[in-house]
């Protein structure tokens, strides 16, 4: 498999704006090709774009493992993944070898990476961008509640997530990041490609380990917050004992358990329906193979 | 008219979760009853606020206008507003003479009032939060294409305005402060009745005179953003020249226009769809009657 073509999406969710934005100023500047990958941009979904909410029938980034035996579905986003795959995915109209799902959220996870399982070349991808930019890696894997993601089918992707930044608002300083990471990353790869930088031999990656619900009443309504201390702390480590929720009485409902977490999507609006107040992760150093990553960069 | 109930109004719109929440912590405390006034509590759009959206079929706080020849109406929003002027209004069942109506915005507004023509009990309540926390005071009036308050429809009523916050997501500051708000209201009426406190003589507001759009394409999608040393920078004067938007080439459109101006709700999020980018005011000191403001709290 020869690396020709990179999928950007934007728009999977059609309330995170920043990033559609990004793409289409993108596409007005000269861009200068310097090697012979070429981007493919398509918004993933426009209905959801044009109403302004995360989707219509069901999250479209949950959609990608229904597809398979529904071709004809009433679900808007079955037939869109369906469509995404046809014409972009590997075996497509206009196959493209990896995927970039550009994503923001409400949660402060600063400029992040997500991506889902231990796929070697999704290892390369991550290690070009944390080499570059630093970004911190939530490596999502065995969540059965939480499964279909976009980018799992393309042989390669990964979800660039930046936050904080509210549903629906416009964000110069989010926009300018996306930005910097669309321009850098044929460059980084066409870099490696011609043994400019050298990918580090391991990376450090925070390995989802669950979720944990809001409290709540028995009628299903939230009865209590982020503690305060928690609120906007997504990347820092707790222990038992630490502080979670407040309730509207002022109790605290803290951490117990014996290891040390680092919580990530705290708070994050979207995650709401999902019954996800904040994943735990736990950090991991991969050591993965360079040798991989110079065949598929090849 | 005698003061005796407060309505205190939440969920206008669905999406602004914060006040819910406050209003639900402040009936868990115990409420030291230090005068005769009773607050009544409400959510405005109850469906809305179960959906997590702004509105059903049309903004509830833009269809006070339109219940009167309207009795029984397919806009769900116009039939809540005839129930909550039936059941709480000031010839309704539970008569309320005074409506607070508790709003976040996107917008970063910090603790602000917003007023709706120059009614004199108006002024006295304003009156009273300004001289207790300096809040800054919009004054709307004079503006066809937004009509419909719900705090119209009440003798005496304002609308507290919190932000910036993000629609749908809970934050504890914001929430303490609609807290603090509430909290202090009846006290500070009390202290007004028996002459603990004096008003100032005027007050300080910011009068609307008009709204701007962003600047858009044909299709009616936005083309340019709130500049960046526009953004965030609401109730700071503008003058001839200062930047207002950025488009995608990096060019900037700014204000023209001889008068200093204040801009408020710059870039808030369910404006867009009100064709709304910021809203310009002037400055504007209000000289009114004390009398009338003793007999109303008397």
């Amino acid at each position: 498999m020869t690396l020709k073509k990179i999928l950007i999406v934007s728009g999977t969710h059609g309330n995170e704006i920043n990033p559609v934005w990004a793409v289409n100023q993108f596409g007005k500047q000269k861009n200068i090709m310097d090697n012979n990958i070429e981007y493919k941009f398509v918004i993933g979904n426009p209905l959801a774009c044009e109403r302004g909410c995360r989707y219509i029938d069901n999250d479209l980034n949950r959609s990608f493992n229904l597809t398979k035996n529904t071709r004809e579905s009433n679900i808007y986003e079955v037939n869109r993944a369906n469509l995404l795959i046809d014409k972009f995915g590997i075996n497509g109209s206009v196959p493209c070898e990896i995927a970039i799902d550009l994503h923001t959220t409400t949660a402060n996870m600063g400029t992040s990476i997500v991506m889902y399982g231990r796929r070697q070349k999704d290892f390369c991808l991550a290690a070009i961008l944390q080499h570059k930019f630093g970004m911190p890696i939530y490596l999502h894997e065995k969540d059965e509640k939480q499964t279909g993601f976009l980018v799992e089918a393309w042989p390669c992707g990964l979800v660039i997530e930046i936050g904080s930044v509210a549903q629906n608002f416009y964000d110069l300083k989010i926009i300018n990041r996306f930005l910097i990471i669309i321009s850098s990353l044929r460059e980084e790869i066409y870099r490696i490609k011609n043994n400019q930088i050298q990918l580090p031999q391991d990376l450090t990656v925070h390995v989802h380990q669950g979720s944990i619900d809001y409290p709540r009443a028995k009628n299903g309504s939230i009865n209590a917050l982020i503690h305060p201390e928690r609120a906007n702390q997504d990347w820092k480590p707790i222990k038992n004992g630490d502080p979670l929720f407040i309730d509207m009485e002022g109790n605290t409902i803290t951490y117990t358990g014996e290891d040390i977490i680092w919580p990530v999507f705290i708070g994050e609006v979207a995650y709401k329906e999902k019954n996800i107040a904040m994943s735990f992760t736990k950090k991991e150093v991969i050591n993965f193979s360079n040798k991989i990553c110079e065949e598929f960069f090849s």
